[in-house]
């Protein structure tokens, strides 16, 4: 039984990276469409989710089968709990990775906002976090784990200057209002991507080492003088 | 046994109408704060959330326990999962909540900007949507829960209303471009509260019918012509 449990953990796994590889994909496509401003590309990344979304629900009804099949206790248990958390959080990313495509295709049919290198930043940013977090949770690397949780304040400054920026560009273009807004909306997704690639990093660690350290990040923050978003 | 795990299930249940409760007091007191730019309502609910935080970290521990004590099949491994997935949900809304008294303390800083009823109407709206959920859920009423699914267009019209007059303003008066930005980045998390109140509404049908109608909807959603959202 010991030995079954344990390739059908390994099977699950191997499922969740698979989510982890469309959502690399949705996101890399993407952020593509909203460099190019291209919205064939946009439009096959919002067609696109539907699968992530099956693939969720497949391994969030196989995770509680296990653990109700299993009964497993400690580090086992702890195992797919974390999965659980991490299914959850990819999809997620997938879904941002599809409203950053649903705002490329409204875009393009505006003027074009040149000169936010901050929005490239973001994004590549973004996107390297969930690259790490999933190479994490493929090594059980609790140290590369806790570098993403660590870049996490990166974006939250480059998603200020996108802000300065692109407001400075509104109050001196009223016709920039419009696209200039859909460009913070894709700033703050990819702002929350890079959360969630957090939380996944920080689900790792919980996986590996037991301890849930979650809402910790949200403590410390509260226990800071309040910093809103930018947006 | 029998009737001991059935004494757990309404515990947890009752724990989880406690946060729901939490939930939509912060809610309240965002969309006040809101109302009235006021700063100090605002901070309160920002603290505040670290509570809502932590007890929905021990619904979720305690429901795979439950899972793993008592492997339920069926209907109650249903009404398991589906209450897993409604603590998630109610966890983020309370995230939303605080999000807005975030900006709502920002906010106090700038401009006032005067006449976006709607901004008011979508509030109301998706404060209403988060009861009927609520209630849905302690009545086990699917009817309630389907009449929720079906309101959540109110809020996306409301919220293309809310779009179009903000920007209008913005173009008009180059000083209200930030706070603007602000009182549309509200009305985005207000759209999410429906949204999230939505899908406690599909999980309340799918703990009584067993029918997944979560993704239903963005199936039917991806099948329409793409109208990607405002912001």
């Amino acid at each position: 039984v010991a030995r079954h449990f344990q390739r059908e953990l390994d099977d699950l796994k191997a499922k969740l990276l698979h989510i982890g590889a469309l959502v690399e994909e949705a996101l890399d496509h993407a952020l593509s469409a909203l460099h190019r401003l291209d919205p064939v590309t946009a439009r096959d990344v919002v067609e696109g989710d539907r699968r992530i979304d099956q693939f969720e629900v497949e391994v969030e009804e196989e995770c509680l089968k296990l653990i109700a099949l299993y009964q497993p206790v400690a580090g086992d248990l702890r195992f797919l709990t974390a999965l659980l958390k991490i299914n959850n959080d990819l999809e997620r990313v997938g879904d941002h990775a599809k409203n950053i495509a649903e705002r490329v295709v409204k875009l393009a049919e505006h003027a074009r906002i040149e000169g936010a290198p901050s929005l490239n930043r973001i994004g590549t940013q973004a996107r390297k976090m969930v690259r790490e977090s999933l190479d994490a949770l493929v090594r059980g690397d609790v140290e590369l784990a806790k570098q993403v949780c660590a870049e996490d304040d990166i974006v939250d400054d480059l998603n200020r200057e996108i802000f300065g920026y692109l407001t400075r560009r509104m109050q001196e273009e009223p016709s920039l209002v419009v696209p200039a807004v859909m460009l913070l909306g894709a700033a703050k997704d990819l702002e929350r991507v890079a959360d969630l690639a957090t939380n996944v990093a920080e689900d790792v660690v919980y996986m590996v080492e037991g301890d849930n350290i979650r809402h910790n990040r949200d403590r410390a923050r509260a226990a800071r003088p309040a910093t809103p978003p930018a947006s």
